[in-house]
């Protein structure tokens, strides 16, 4: 059995490909090849076919971009909203260079628009979508391609000027206006009629329009529990005043895919001038169906989903960009009438681990597409099945979604690899990594490779994790030194650095070698945090492995930002950190989310300015 | 606001209910009363209700247990395969003691059928099933109910006598057998006809039968591939042959809801003799829609549902039970045709908790029902509706899954608390810890209590996972010293304690802390093992927690099981540990998994002795 390349489950989803020969099938061919034999049995993990009845084979071609109209009436567009109904869940705030970092991920992935954020709920949310417009929605590629970049915006002139603000620099900017339409919304949340309702919603869309922005998109909120002749009404009335795209929320998550097929059907079918419009899907996964009830709802005509990477959102998080993309790709043809979208699925795990760094949202082993688990098998008797014969078992190739390991390239990486191997490998790896934070890396690289004999992928992959995926550095750990255990007091030394270079030690004693040395870092840093999570994975099989610590961090002080409602939106920050020692990992991973914390830009009254600047332009 | 009792997500699905007032309906009376008033703004969690629009209100009886019909037409049996399918899972082998534990949870949960294991695949495993029938399979209640205790076999005598030499001593026992039907498996896997593969079923449920098994499962394995005239003609010959459940998995997970109902439909309409016995549904999450496709079957006319506790299984695991029951208690009446099912929904977190506990298999916080985050919000717009009323957002409540919290009870154990106060609080939180047990915990109660100024559940909840889910104690730790940090080589000193209470030491040095715990316990123990996993979690807020420490290990040896085809299956063991210093908790938790690993019988030869023993009986 060969050595084992790749460890923890509970890391990422690359995980558990060790002391594994794969038998692939390939659906970009066909009839499918077999890429590689079977060496070895009884082989722990999967093989996993794409199925495509499609006679083309290859990926069809995105049809042109108009906002309200498809050329092809089987491509579904894909709308991530990762950035802003992701990035609602608890503790997973991210900044700006994290957001820009994964619009540039997913535009890599080729999703039709990016819903980037709320600009409305803080100067940084604002500052990100425009950060976000202005570079990823302006890299055209050779076919043309460039996401849509959205913003969020209630139907109030203040978010629509603050989304415009953020969007406008994009190529294709599009802003996305709401408002609650379900009779106990509009009660006891919004104290409106229905006409006022309708009425603010017409107006909004309508200035929304006349700021320039030709793609609109509006958004029944609660249209699940909503009354259907006041849902054609609204969304009537709203195409009138302009908007290019309708979708049609499950916002309690608690409809199931035959009723909620029936919903778009309904307003498909009922809704005055829905066909110069697109529908569109929003599922929530309060009873696990949002993937179901998404497929229901591009099944019965919507022509654009809203989903998320991992899944995750508030809650139960929403419909997965993974599962759903899936799902369109292996039986879109077969069982959905030919849907399909533009994703290039090769870039699934890369969007999956980006997003798991930066949210703080660990995927479970079990996580459908993505999941450590997802591709690898226990049992003698699928195992027994799996060995006689290639696809008894499974319907996704692991390179369909991006899943590629270091044994099959060959190149191990020891103490005398070269910058030039370590770069190498990182490119297949899909890291384009270059300059300073390649010196950087290079250094920890050797210093782990000093020590272990050789290097793994997945030890790559957590150095990366802590030296590029960070925030920028106001403090720097300069050493660490504890002594614990079950016969002492346990006590820790730390040093320091701060931005200009200077030096800090203090030591401190506490309940344990974290407790102590966190203390020792509060006393020198000095800024009141509640530690809400801490957790450590070790990346790689063995007990010399890198281990990853993850803490997650709420500012007592003022870290809070305030949305145009007036409510208090508290902030909660997250670092990583990799090393051997899982001490000196604790503290790398506290000082980056303190430095995360400090780098974080607090402004309050943003909304007003916004507003006021776009009304008399 | 309240000082933070409950603080890591990761760990439970009752995290993150700190700082909160809860403004709680309920569905248990009619019309829901509000129970606690909203006493601060704003709230960051949640407010679930659960309709009902069933005119009595409470929980509808079970109908009297008959294999192969079920006296209301409505009631969907619950079939949970969380100790088979779930333990199928990488990494998630259990003991018999965990196996126990668990199906006394199935069985105060409620479910109708508990498949406790493939009895054929070890010795241990038919061991495990035989103990649940003998002790949960005659736990008969006050109202007559007692779960089904059932055994998975393959189409052979040796595997169906072993599953019935486990299951026989249940009052309610079952015998689960199944074929591959679909060409692809027949043709590779099973290298039979048509003719030959009916032929094997057919005389297999006889042969069952005819050992006084009277409830006889069939499945169909990759029914979902499998020619439909096959499919009706071989579910007709085994109802003759004395069937009376008959189950169509999925076994690839890429049907979609849509063909899944359909396929239930089209067997229930085509198979010769359907009336005399029920459907089930077993469902795989490969694209993430195992519960719509579950519910899709039963709406079409499956009466039993196979389900997991966390969905766990192989690859993207199963159906979840939680997902699947609260989808039929929240949606069955309104659109699923009134369907219903006899579970006791508040044992659902404590199930959750402690299949996680026991498969090492933690689900994300975006899981629903049981994800930390399932009840939590984050964003302003929903505080904001969550405010103004309460059923704007959410159709479950925390109490309907047995979410109940300390700081509702107003019990604050510190150092000072006895041992009836810990005794009580365990009992409030579902553990009903009594004797030794008891003792051992408050010793570790009080330590804790020592450093910390009070304890809060999470804390109780990881000591009782500490002390109480472990297995039996071959090495104990005594003591354990550690020094490490960035400047110097990281030492440790162990001091174990051996079965029969002579001490041990040593010491070693290694890359970390951890490392060199490890490897001094190594030099002791001298098993030889991999690490496969290691992961840690502070499970309460703030510096001072406590940390649970998890690891996954492979034995180098014979720790593996052989099944009936002669695979060899590799078995990877999970040990905890908890304590407020990471590295005792690290080093608990391996020498957990070493006892584990140590208890572990194998056995090769048990199939031929239980299959002789039962043709001769």
């Amino acid at each position: 059995m060969a050595a084992s390349l790749f460890g923890s489950p509970n890391f990422t989803s690359v995980s558990h490909f060790n002391q594994t020969r794969f038998l692939l099938y390939s659906n970009k061919n066909s009839p499918p090849a077999i890429h590689r034999s079977l060496k070895s049995t009884p082989p722990r993990f999967a093989v996993i076919v794409c199925y495509s009845s499609s006679s083309s084979g290859g990926r069809r071609s995105r049809p042109e971009y108009i906002p309200n109209r498809i050329p092809d009436p089987h491509y579904v567009r894909i709308f991530d909203t990762t950035l802003r109904d992701g990035e609602q869940s608890p503790g997973a705030t991210m900044t700006s260079k994290e957001k820009l970092d994964i619009a540039r991920q997913l535009s890599k992935l080729g999703v039709d628009i990016i819903e980037a954020g709320f600009p409305a709920a803080s100067k940084d949310d604002l500052d990100a979508v425009k950060i976000i417009a202005q570079e990823v929605g302006n890299a055209v590629d050779e076919n043309g391609y460039v996401p849509v970049i959205c913003g969020l915006a209630r139907c109030n002139k203040r978010d629509i000027d603050a989304a415009w603000e953020a969007v406008k620099y994009a190529k294709r900017p599009r802003i996305h206006t709401f408002i609650a339409t379900s009779e106990i919304h509009m009660k006891y949340k919004l104290r409106k009629t229905k006409g006022e309702v309708i009425e603010t919603a017409r107006s909004m869309v309508r200035y929304a329009r006349s700021l320039g922005c030709v793609d609109v998109e509006f958004s029944p909120e609660d249209a699940g529990r909503s009354d259907r002749e006041f849902l054609y009404q609204i969304l009537g009335e709203v195409i009138k005043a302009g908007a290019t795209t309708l979708n049609i929320p499950d916002t309690v998550g608690y409809t199931l895919p035959i009723e909620f097929g029936q919903l778009i059907a309904d307003i498909k079918a009922n809704t005055p001038g829905i066909e110069n419009v697109i529908i569109s899907t929003h599922c929530q996964n309060d009873l696990g169906l949002s993937t179901a009830n998404t497929l229901a709802g591009a099944y019965a005509g919507a022509r654009q989903v809203e989903v998320t990477v991992n899944g995750i959102g508030e809650r139960a998080g929403n419909a997965s960009l993974e599962e759903v993309v899936m799902a369109l790709k292996c039986r879109g043809e077969q069982v959905l009438g030919g849907l399909y979208t533009g994703i290039n699925t090769q870039h699934i795990v890369m969007s999956s681990k980006m997003v798991e760094e930066y949210s703080g949202l660990h995927v479970q082993p079990h996580k459908a597409i993505v999941g450590a688990n997802a591709f690898a098998h226990e049992s003698g008797i699928h195992q027994d099945g799996m060995l006689k014969h290639k696809n008894t078992y499974e319907i996704i190739s692991p390179e369909d979604i991006g899943l590629y390991r270091a044994n099959e390239s060959g190149i191990v990486l020891g103490k005398l690899s070269g910058r030039h191997a370590l770069r190498s490998r990182l490119l297949e790896l899909g890291y384009d990594i270059d300059g300073k934070q390649l010196d950087d890396l290079f250094w920890r690289f050797k210093a782990v490779a000093e020590k272990k004999k050789t290097t793994t992928d997945d030890d790559l992959i957590a150095l990366v994790s802590d030296v590029v995926f960070q925030p920028q550095v106001v403090w720097k750990l300069g050493d660490v030194q504890v002594t614990c255990g079950t016969l002492g007091l346990p006590m820790a030394t730390v040093r320091l650095i701060d931005a200009e270079g200077e030096e800090h030690i203090a030591c401190a004693n506490g309940t344990g070698p974290v407790d102590s040395a966190y203390k020792a870092v509060d006393s020198i840093v000095q800024v009141p945090v509640t530690l809400l999570e801490y957790s450590l994975n070790a990346v790689t099989e063995g007990i010399d492995a890198i281990a990853t610590t993850r803490v997650l961090i709420r500012g007592e002080n003022n870290h809070t930002s305030t949305n145009a409602s007036g409510e208090t939106i508290h902030r909660t920050f997250s670092g990583t950190g990799a090393g051997m020692d899982i001490v000196v990992s604790s503290v790398r991973a506290y000082i980056n989310a303190l430095n995360k914390i400090l780098g974080f830009n607090i402004q309050h009254e943003v909304m007003a300015k916004a507003g006021n600047s776009r009304v008399s332009s």
